[in-house]
């Protein structure tokens, strides 16, 4: 088998691990999640890694460094809670996120596991002058408890004490669902990595159509777009759509529906600018009633924050344009996260054979949280018809095989300060 | 109490007879309506009013003709279902319906029959050349079976015996409502009334700000306008709102947005054009994702049903020029119905001294089920703010008063063939 059907494999073999047979779909610890870190657990134990379940669930496994560096006051099994706190050796972060949402495809996240995997095994024993730790992110999706990222915030410190009281439908705390896992309490804003992980690297799908549209495999990502929520209610007055003459309405829906029109041509002169009405909600939503009052959802993304602030400011300027009051309440957003130039520009030299186009993400992933604390570049792979979180997600081995031996060579290259 | 003082007084009496105390809320044959039967029953015979319910749960109320005419024949005490056939005496109908929507207000249909009934006391004992017939119509609204128009359907025989099988929220038939009322068995198509009913009249409040615009108390009606009524769907393509360049979209609420605007603005180089988009619904609905699916209704009214239909084939094509596939489903219509001319001109000389403004009916009335049967007029009153099927609607007893001398001038200048 080669390494690229290799990943296809492993990656085959975690999506059939599901909390909801006939789907792929795992939510943080759910049973399927354990599964997923037995399997996981065996896979890198069979490469002479080392493995273990941090507090936060992350599944994580240290391929040591050379022996003359991982020597060097390395005693894994003895080490506390602060792990990493004995690594003295330089350790390279490799990983990506196994839950999912419901009803997702095999590889948002999976994908970003089962390569680093086969690459250890591709090194075939070879050691580099730094630890490979490879990171099973137990959460970014935020379908459990309707907040994301929970094992890379956990990773950097940023969980809260309030977060971990945050519940899911069942009314059980993150807190409580750690413990019932079996994992040591979750000491919050105490970081789960040392300032000896130098480095980390994500592997990705695109999750969008921009590689498959320029025929080529990968991307290098420059930064994770910045993001802009809001709100906006349109408030009209509800009436009779039969009594009422066209000249006496107040129809928030017709006011509601001339923004969108303009959120949608909006960023015609902008290619990177994205504004998007996703949701719609009209009240009383009756055919024969002239809606009195439409809600929608703004959201406004763009690699620069300051063109993304001017341009919600614009489009709460044309939403008051059309008659009739509105009330804009902000969803709260997130400012632009760059990826480590240095970092990247060394993937892009890896990459370089498949000539990788340098994009920004446009959705969130783990990498955005970790960014700020570590060094941090991203590799997105090629994503069919720009399908993800969907059944039909998919990749090819061909760009999987593109993707290993880029990671390859970014290893190979990879000079750690010692 | 002046006559209008006593209008609005009953119509409060009747208003305080709910289904849902708190609200205003009487559905077809409710205990409410049973205790409004009551009511009203004791207000008629206090009148010389012989009161009886009809096998579709109609109140009527008989206020015999001079004594000359109705001796004929007229013995109401012994006479079957086939109502009316024993009626050798001109009759004309005055009323509309008693049911109401959820949290209405007190005079939708209401004031139709109190009105009618403040005008037999007004007589003061003096007899017309006709039986003046009142009916307090059982159900309008279409609340309790999703279906409106039981009442008036019935008196004219155009309720069928797959309708009387229509079951409410709880597995009722209407058939089984009217039996559980203790009302005799009703025969589809074969109508309450006889030939002898040589005209009908109803008043009710106009629903609209058209009257209060022009500072008219009354209104006497043309016609009820025709009704188009569509759902469109516009297919799309649902993606990631970060990941999809704004040109690779397939936006549905974008396409849906558009059209909404064109709907809106259509009309404007004719004022007897409405058409309203009422409901939306976005598919899946989500901030973060570019709608995939959208439907709309969409209703469109014209006095002229040639107008009507052309404006719906031309809002079709409007819908169909965004770029996304669109199914259009025909949700069913109605062509306009107009009233009788010779009985409106009677109306409109009646209501002379208040100038009335002749004018369509945007809103379904029961008049609108019988005009096709026995001539039919109907008389409008200014709505404060055009608002109806509100616990604030209103209707002031100045405006009552002109209504009362009108249909009192209208009864005087009345000449049945005998």
């Amino acid at each position: 088998m080669t390494p690229a059907d290799q990943v296809l494999s492993l990656c085959a073999r975690i999506a059939a691990l599901t909390d909801i047979p006939g789907t792929i779909t795992r939510t943080f610890l759910s049973p399927a999640t354990r599964a997923v870190h037995s399997l996981l657990t065996a896979e890198m134990q069979s490469l002479g890694m080392t493995v273990r379940t941090d507090s936060a669930g992350n599944l994580r496994g240290i391929y040591p460094a050379q022996d003359d560096l991982s020597s060097r006051g390395n005693n894994l099994s003895s080490r506390s809670e602060a792990e990493g706190s004995a690594f003295a050796v330089p350790t390279l972060l490799l990983g990506s996120h196994i839950d999912t949402v419901p009803d997702s495809g095999p590889y948002d996240g999976v994908l970003g596991v089962a390569i680093p995997i086969v690459l250890i095994r591709m090194l075939a024993g070879k050691k580099l002058p730094c630890n490979i730790e490879i990171i099973a992110f137990s959460e970014e999706e935020g379908v459990r408890f309707k907040f994301p990222f929970i094992g890379s915030r956990a990773l950097v410190g940023t969980l809260t004490r309030a977060d971990l009281t945050r519940t899911d439908y069942l009314g059980i705390s993150i807190a409580q669902a750690l413990e019932d896992f079996g994992l040591n309490p979750l000491s919050p804003s105490a970081p789960l990595v040392t300032s000896r992980t130098f480095a980390y690297l994500e592997v990705h799908i695109e999750q969008g159509p921009v590689l498959e549209s320029l025929a080529l495999p990968l991307g290098v990502v420059t930064s994770i777009i910045g993001q802009s929520r809001l709100s906006l209610t349109f408030h009209g007055e509800a009436n009779h759509a039969g009594t009422t003459p066209m000249s006496f309405r107040k129809d928030a829906l017709a006011a509601a529906a001339r923004f969108i029109a303009e959120v949608q041509s909006y960023p015609q002169d902008d290619p990177h600018l994205l504004a998007t009405v996703g949701s719609i909600t009209a009240f009383p939503n009756a055919a024969n009633v002239i809606p009195g009052a439409v809600t929608v959802s703004l959201d406004v993304r763009h690699p620069s924050d300051a063109a993304r602030l001017e341009a919600v400011e614009a489009l709460k300027t044309l939403a008051q344009s059309h008659g009739l009051p509105v009330t804009i309440t902000d969803r709260g957003g997130q400012s632009s996260v760059p990826m480590d130039p240095a970092l990247s520009a060394l993937l892009t030299t890896a990459a370089a054979p498949y000539a990788p186009h340098c994009m920004a993400s446009g959705a969130g992933h783990d990498a955005m949280i970790v960014a700020p604390y570590i060094p941090t570049a991203m590799l997105f792979l090629r994503t069919p018809r720009g399908l993800s979180h969907h059944p039909q997600e998919s990749v090819s081995a061909e760009d999987i095989q593109t993707a290993l031996a880029t990671c390859l060579r970014f290893l190979n290259t990879l000079h750690p300060t010692p």
